[in-house]
């Protein structure tokens, strides 16, 4: 297919798309309790207001002891401490350790001040009330967290743009950093087009169908870490679009619209975009097979996507340049796992695929459907890419599958 | 390390673990619009009340012909057919096409009775108002999709125990199925136990700390799209835990215990857990690192496990052996990608990854800490296993990841 030679190819259209938006783009910050910052995106770097541990802990059960007071102790030949206390879980050690003397102190606990190692109570004895036999030689260090191991006082613990997971908000929490700044969700607005698209809730008449766009995109939208408002069904009339589609734009810090699926339906998409603003359109169609009509523009501080009508291309389209753009208004640092898009020249194209187990690991098998066929997805775990430069690939073929 | 091998691989303890649990587990279902349904466990599986699509539509921009009458056409040797008129978008096809007739089309749009294909726009000319030119020969079915080629009516489309991702959402509301039943989400009872353990808000004295598990698991919880209930932090007391732990087993679907890090602690925990009721306790301890002390039980129709205290033990297990289980309540079909897990003899280890892009692919750099410093956790991506057998890995050799 020649005409695709025309086009860019998705990675340059992305690029070309992300170096437009502004950099402030990102939205403003509000600040949130901690807890219930799991997968929001943390505006402000945060550094340790105090060290992690706090104190020196012990991470056995067993006896804090001098280390040089164990040297040489074996089985066979035991070192004898004398036992002068017990360090109590969560109660500061108020005994310092003096040479000769060992320390009962349990997993977690403060080793005393004089001591340098812990040694486990599997290589002690007791010999007396007062009196253990150590049947090992510790290390100094040995079985002791240093306080600050984990984080010092000061340092910066997690970056500004990084996506708060379950380990950073106990992170958070350890440091007693129970306040966090985090990007505001971004408000994407959801358009779909399409004289013969109907609401679900609706019996389609005949020529009719029920819109799904609006729907999944909504989800993907949600699931990237934005709120989704959802404009309905807009008539393929430019006039109707025009007043929806600023509404829209005024409302939101990103717009998206799923184009009805003729042509003339994205003729109008096409004309109602470059009206609103400049920048204006940056891309106008990709080398990407499904998604090639798909439009990228900039108008004033609005990134504005206009996807093409089948849900599968939708999809596609939405995981190649909306999200990309989700993350940028989020703020969020580095790539999305898998990293993807090569810059290769021709079109790339998108198979969704279902993983299988098999005895050498897992299968990715195409789903057949055309991008008019929603189920295709349902019954699909991910998309593999194929590239521009490839015309197919063979059976046994090592693949990167992106999973949904 | 002798005493790991009279431990049980964690595949072998999760499979006692899941073997244990009554079929009848799972949650009750509840019904929920479809589309706040993102992210649910589906409870019944979904019939298509109607064929998708429900109409036979062009995939194209161009004109619904007979396939017989295009036979031989070419550019040099076109064949002629006469406009009988247009389809509308969103309109029922009212017109009937016969020999030597053609009808326009739009992408999407309902192909006429009696026409068996479309051909494009762009492989046809205009002659006069009423009369076309085809420069190119259609077969049968061309750029034409099938009522029913997505999904026929009847047809289950959506699997009970299926994850609503965007396209389920999407689909099932392409067939105006606003409604859905899904699994309730299990509610999942947190207890944090340790007499040095102050909650996040606390400034800790010298010997406390903070409380991390409470917070890393309920965010582990929540993704796995279950409810948290925070019990709070219990003293290393045997009454104390018993009442707490009482109360949280009667009030949820699932405990989860995440001991002091003090052996005696986690003998309090044991022992409360054993005084539950029946079945009791199924494993204890398992061979793996961090991971070891991790307890496994059903007391009546709960399941509980009891974690280590260390925060990077407790998600390595949570993720091991608390969202299998979940998965379990919540009745949802297959193994987590990816799935994991391989009944090897020995210990297995968990090491801490950071995942960088490199000219050879992604590079899974360790992150080296111990398993009591929650930060560890914060500077990786995931989790590599270490199997059993092996003794170690070499540097560039292949590794599955788990992703966070």
């Amino acid at each position: 297919m020649p005409e695709f030679l025309k086009l860019l190819p998705p990675a340059v259209a992305l690029q070309s798309f992300l170096q437009a938006l502004p950099d402030e783009l990102q939205t403003q910050s509000e600040r949130v309790k901690t807890r219930d910052a799991l997968g929001r995106a943390l505006a402000e770097a945060v550094t340790a207001p105090s060290p992690l541990p706090p104190f020196r802990r012990s991470t056995v059960d067993g006896y804090a002891v001098r280390a040089d007071d164990t040297f040489g102790a074996s089985a066979s030949q035991p070192a004898y401490l004398r036992r002068i206390g017990e360090v109590q879980m969560g109660r500061a050690a108020d005994l310092a350790l003096r040479a000769g003397e060992a320390v009962t102190v349990h997993t977690g606990g403060m080793v005393p001040d004089g001591a340098d190692a812990v040694v486990m109570l599997e290589d002690t004895q007791t010999v007396a009330q007062d009196e253990i036999e150590l049947l090992k030689a510790a290390a100094a260090g040995q079985n002791v967290l240093l306080a600050g191991e984990d984080v010092k006082a000061g340092e910066v613990v997690i970056e500004a743009g990084s996506l708060l997971r379950a380990q950073e908000i106990g992170g958070l929490l350890a440091l007693g950093v129970t306040e966090v700044n985090v990007a505001m969700k971004p408000r994407v607005a959801i358009l779909s087009t399409g004289d013969e698209v109907v609401p679900p809730e609706a019996e389609p008449a005949a020529g009719q169908v029920r819109d799904v766009n609006s729907y999944t995109l909504s989800a993907l939208v949600e699931r990237a870490g934005a709120i989704p408002l959802r404009y309905g069904i807009i008539p393929d009339q430019l006039e109707a679009l025009r007043a929806a589609a600023r509404k829209a734009h005024a409302e939101s810090d990103m717009l998206l619209i799923a184009a009805g699926s003729s042509v003339s339906a994205r003729d109008i998409t096409a004309d109602v975009i470059r009206e609103m603003g400049p920048p204006g359109v940056l891309v106008h169609g990709v080398a990407l097979r499904p998604g090639k009509p798909t439009i990228l523009a900039l108008c004033g501080r609005v990134p504005v996507v206009g996807l093409p009508g089948n849900p599968v291309s939708a999809m596609v389209v939405a995981g190649l340049f909306v999200i990309p753009v989700l993350r940028r208004l989020l703020g969020l640092r580095g790539p999305a796992w898998p990293a993807t898009l090569a810059a290769t020249a021709g079109r790339e194209d998108y198979l969704p695929v279902r993983l299988e187990m098999s005895p050498e690991g897992l299968l990715a098998q195409p789903v057949y459907g055309r991008s008019n066929l929603i189920f295709t997805l349902v019954r699909a775990d991910g998309l593999v890419r194929i590239p521009g430069e490839a015309t197919g690939l063979e059976k046994g073929e090592r693949v990167e599958v992106r999973l949904f």
